[in-house]
């Protein structure tokens, strides 16, 4: 019998339709390579000058800005979706309502190796590109016209990448999503209410029912989620409460590398190389600010941030364009047992590994 | 400068980033033919045997259910993502919510010639398809277990279709889903403030502006929409007010299939065979259902039917999956205003050929 599930924090439901044939083994991922000539890849060493000048980059050999030697290296996206120069225009035309495309978007080259994936790269590297998305995060919230920021990364075509070396991108928003704000307006609501953060009650919850916890770390706890609405999605939570990625200590930054490039290599091994979306949802910039409606400006502190693992193996249509929930093959309780087996397995390898 | 424009109807924003260097023509659709032999398609005429027994069909010689002769058959979906026997079930383990996956999946098979499509049929057999699904509605509504009926398209394997014989499917469910939810209560906001259907006053204030209308006809009017989510996203009307398509006359049914038809063949012209799908948002089953909440049994009038359909040329990534709202490369102005041409274009042709 297929369920009917919804989310706890928002209000959307999915079906979970395991018996439509579809067991988790049963996936293979479409080839996501990108045809691109490293030569002439704009993001690899020796290009600097075909990007942007950059606005940050992590260099542990003291390089000088837009020359070789970066470990980390954020530049303004070449062709943004926002437009950095300019006000905001508020403006109407009866039932229509627009304001100008305000707003940053920058491109963070994770490595200046053409062929790495966070999946191969060390911990310290994938560490420094979450050090770089913090120093990013705290720069633009500086900004009084942006009220949201994303981080993104999407790997693979399929996934909806252009280039394939390795990076993600920030995008600096003037408004919070529908969807920021839906999940903002339920963890206030619940927190009015029970003075206890939506979140932490329900990784409380799932550490208590234990069918849908994949791994936990000392600073890291990663969910497949109960109202999953694709195939091996995946939740990455802090598990001390904390609404802001950016404030977080080199510590946690090192535990969740560790813990995503563990993932990564688990649903690697499971999949194939597939194409992905990972997503980060943090508090909206919390700087209040005069002169204008800022209903999320006072109180984020009830938000609790985590990442959004969204592998696409499967192509949403007209169901889901119509209704915006989800039919999902794979039930998240056979997908967590898979990947701890996964998880065991290679954690066996890398033991008898050491031993030869 | 890119725009943020506010969808009027939903609280949905997208960026309309026409700068990014795209231009409407830019656009080439990725090949979406699907390798089906015609012989071993189990939608062809002599394969009824492999599809479950028929719910419905249209037979202008009168002969006998699953054998061949038939103009449109609908038969239930051989892998059904929800289940028609049992009840509801629903249940809750603390913050998690869920119920039975009851409800209808059935294909509509729009014709028994393999290779034809909606812009090649005949405008009555594209009727006899309508006719259809509406029979089809006004069966689903007369069962209390459902609460929202979808019918929708999905053409080409960048929409999800895993068949190419032309076919739609209807999916009854057992909730109203969070979309529908969401134009629902706006409209109904609206109609308790203004006495007035927020869709007729839209379709109103963009016929005095102009801009974005791309074809009216006697009974429909087809918009380019002012917050499109994708390019060339169009959304078809009908210009007499009603919530529910099951109830349009033959008429109405003949003309939306005449301006169907002329709309899929200019986007043809213009991109190409493409991938699309196609969604009818129509009211809630209106029903009132006794002993269970029915917050939209009762008054979903202040609804207006629509269908909508979205080309499939771009990649929804990170940053939509992020925060639910969407880039969009190409201005709704430019779409109406090339597909305009286009559909002139057309006409000048057809005309030319009648000379001959």
């Amino acid at each position: 019998m297929p369920e009917l599930r919804k989310d706890p924090i928002i209000q959307r439901w999915v079906i979970i339709a395991a018996e439509r044939g579809q067991r988790p083994s049963d996936f293979k991922a479409e080839t996501t390579v990108i045809d691109v000539n490293p030569k002439a890849c704009p993001l690899c060493p020796n290009n600097e000058d075909r990007t942007p000048p950059e606005v940050f980059a992590i260099r542990l050999d003291g390089s000088k800005p837009n020359t070789p030697g970066w470990s980390v290296r954020v530049v303004p996206n070449k062709f943004p979706a926002l437009s950095l120069n300019g006000d905001l225009n508020r403006r109407g035309i009866g039932l229509l309502d627009m304001m100008n495309g305000i707003g940053a978007h920058e491109v963070v080259i994770e490595t200046p190796e053409h062929n790495a994936d966070w999946d191969t790269m060390t911990i310290e590297q994938l560490s420094r590109v979450f050090q770089s998305y913090q120093a990013r995060l705290k720069a633009l919230s500086e900004d009084i016209r942006f009220r949201y920021l994303l981080v993104f990364r999407n790997f693979g075509v399929q996934a909806g990448a252009s280039l394939s070396h390795p990076h993600s991108q920030i995008i600096a928003l003037p408004i919070v999503p529908q969807l920021a704000k839906e999940k903002l307006n339920s963890a206030r609501k619940y927190f009015l209410e029970k003075e206890r953060c939506i979140f932490c009650d329900l990784i409380f919850q799932e550490k208590e029912l234990r069918r849908r916890v994949v791994l936990e770390s000392e600073h890291v706890i990663v969910l497949s989620p109960f109202a999953a609405r694709f195939p091996y999605e995946l939740h990455f939570f802090p598990q001390k409460h904390s609404h802001d990625f950016a404030q977080m200590s080199e510590e946690v930054l090192i535990d969740l590398a560790t813990v995503m490039k563990r993932v990564l290599s688990a649903l690697k091994k499971l999949l194939g190389q597939h194409a992905y979306n990972l997503v980060l949802h943090n508090a909206p910039n919390p700087v209040p600010r005069p002169g204008r409606p800022d209903f999320w400006g006072t109180l984020p502190y009830d938000y609790h941030w985590h990442w959004e693992l969204l592998p696409r193996l499967t192509r949403v249509a007209g169901f889901e364009w119509g209704t915006g929930f989800y039919i999902n093959p794979v039930s998240p309780e056979a997908v967590a047992e898979v990947l701890k087996e996964t998880l065991e397995q290679l954690q066996q390898e890398e033991r008898t590994g050491e031993v030869r």
